[in-house]
């Protein structure tokens, strides 16, 4: 079935779709933002249209995950790959260390980078099931001196997610980059969440960060600007110029959220779409075998693989004469990963599903 | 006169004006790039596409500067502030030392960021003459043991640039952000160059490195992934997610530039638009005065005061009626600031030039 601008049903990893609306509202805007005069890729930072773009996306984020008013938003740079080490060069210095839980390949990089600043303590490390499953947070032993316990709440690679909120004494560093914004958040059971924008927000380019204030207070002096969390929450994120244009179509997307009913109906769709993909999965008789155990399933990113790697390919050649684009697995799991975005369709899950069932019947 | 699509006439320092041809081909292709069926901005990192998008984008750069084959072209994140950083973080460790020419504000920056890392030497300082000249580089005394030196081809606040490239024996870090493309320049007499995009070159949120190959080798191990050039030039920039948007539009304006002639007729017309106002500051028997001196006057940024604060408001607010925005200098320098970048059109400098004849006939 034909998608409107003859879009393909993107199902990348991320970067991914975007809402149709917040695209047609930035090409409209692109020569001219608002009667400004100009593109808001050519705007001063420092101007107040731009600064109303800023605020107002900073508003809408803290009303979509019910921010706290102790905690600031900031956008910053360099992905998550720049908060693995950002998080570690602020709090695990001075004799500290800290708790990694570890369910997939994202988390291992993040300790990769806190091992250059300090001791880890890895608690929890699901290589022995291949990443398959994620643990019960509360019941695992945590070092008492750990300054802050890291966790990935959605590994993209592996699929697996954590489905609710942690409740630990200790400050909790969630990575969020590919499943913040697919459902409600109860933001106070966490000291800091960081996420890449190029999965539910918008454009690569821009780093959400939602720090409690207590957080900031214990960065240390002498830090690098772009590295310090304390001076770009003094500026609001502006102490240089920030991804402009990542946080305008960011804000789009936070307004779009709104309309749509907030992360309680998002979530709600999120569940619908993965159950289309899973019950595919588990309606197969093995044929499709899901990488996630049940528990640990994402909905964000449905991984799974078929019987041989002749099918695989197969599977993925024919795939793009259904307008199914970006469904080849990371190569450490293998096999199909679908990514299901706040944006992705659920007419696209339809779609896949079907070609799941009729590739069976003649492959199976 | 009234310019396509409503547009002002934008003489910010930067984020700044883009090529309407530029903006027209991105909003052309906003929602399905080239047929892909998608947006640049949702499509993966790793897609054949993204990566003929980055690779036509280095390829062109090159062109445009005449970039040796011993150089690797880097796309980061960060801004020049985050340079400030990782150019000291790479290069200012092991007991070196580095020189640092200061001719304005981001120098000084760069010279704070340094110090973070290790003894710097500032062999030369414009504050005396509240930075309104640069010196002759080749008469500085240098220290033997400094690792590099460290320059700013072009202070946007204070409107002083250096015509001519340095023949330096130490390897040159040079920050080009707000100069890059204005003109031919020799990269063989620098061992790194660094801009963010948001001049001459596309949307905030993309830094160019320009490195060559022996300092890639000269990078300490054990570095953060993000602040690792030489790991950022193992993968070609895309170690992590860049910012692909950010990316894409650089490419479209290197592609234009070639098409317009490439930096000789780039360099030309700069001179030509610098020249309009600056005849206009001349001419106007003092009423206006120009910041910096004349052998050091920047063909990017036109820096100059009126005799009283109550006139340069009346200026600033005149302005806007003719469709001149952003000219508020920075409040260091005080006065007006007229940035005119590759993009910003002639017509523009004669529209000031203008506005500037007649606000002194009626004030002067």
């Amino acid at each position: 079935m034909s998608q409107p601008y003859g879009r393909v049903f993107n199902l990348s990893a991320g970067p991914c779709t975007l809402p149709v609306p917040v695209l047609e509202e930035a090409k409209e805007q692109l020569l001219n933002y608002n009667g400004t005069g100009m593109s808001v890729m050519e705007m001063s930072h420092r101007s107040k249209p731009f600064e109303a773009i800023i605020h107002s996306a900073e508003e809408d984020l803290a009303k979509l995950l019910g921010i706290p008013g102790d905690y600031k938003i900031l956008f910053l740079q360099g992905g998550a790959t720049l908060q693995f080490s950002m998080a570690p060069m602020s709090y695990l210095c001075q004799g500290a260390q800290a708790d990694y839980v570890v369910t997939g390949t994202w988390g291992k990089k993040a300790v990769e980078a806190a091992r250059l600043e300090g001791p880890v303590n890895v608690v929890w490390d699901g290589k022995a099931g291949n990443y398959s499953d994620v643990p019960d947070l509360e019941s695992l032993k945590y070092d008492a001196r750990a300054s802050y316990i890291h966790m990935t709440s959605n590994e993209t690679i592996q699929g697996v997610e954590f489905h609710r909120d942690p409740s630990l004494k200790a400050p909790v560093i969630c990575d969020m980059s590919s499943d913040i914004l697919s459902r409600p958040v109860n933001v106070s059971k966490y000291a800091l969440i960081y996420a890449g924008a190029q999965k539910n927000m918008g454009p690569a380019g821009a780093t959400v960060v939602i720090i409690r204030k207590d957080m900031l207070d214990r960065v240390p002096r002498e830090m690098h600007p772009m590295l310090d969390y304390r001076l770009q929450a003094e500026n609001g994120s502006l102490y240089n110029t920030p991804p402009c244009w990542s946080i305008y179509i960011c804000g789009l997307v936070y307004k779009h959220l709104l309309k749509c009913g907030g992360l309680a109906a998002a979530h709600s769709r999120n569940k619908a779409k993965a159950g289309v993909l899973y019950d595919a999965i588990d309606g197969s008789g093995g044929f499709y075998k899901g990488h996630a155990e049940k528990r640990a399933r994402s909905i964000m990113n449905v991984t799974f693989t078929l019987p041989s790697d002749d099918l695989t390919s197969a599977f993925l050649k024919g795939a793009g004469a259904q307008s199914l684009d970006g469904l080849k697995g990371h190569r450490s799991v293998g096999g199909v990963r679908a990514s299901i975005y706040n944006a992705f369709p659920e007419e696209g899950c339809h779609t896949l599903a079907s070609y799941m069932a009729e590739f069976q019947r003649q492959n199976g």
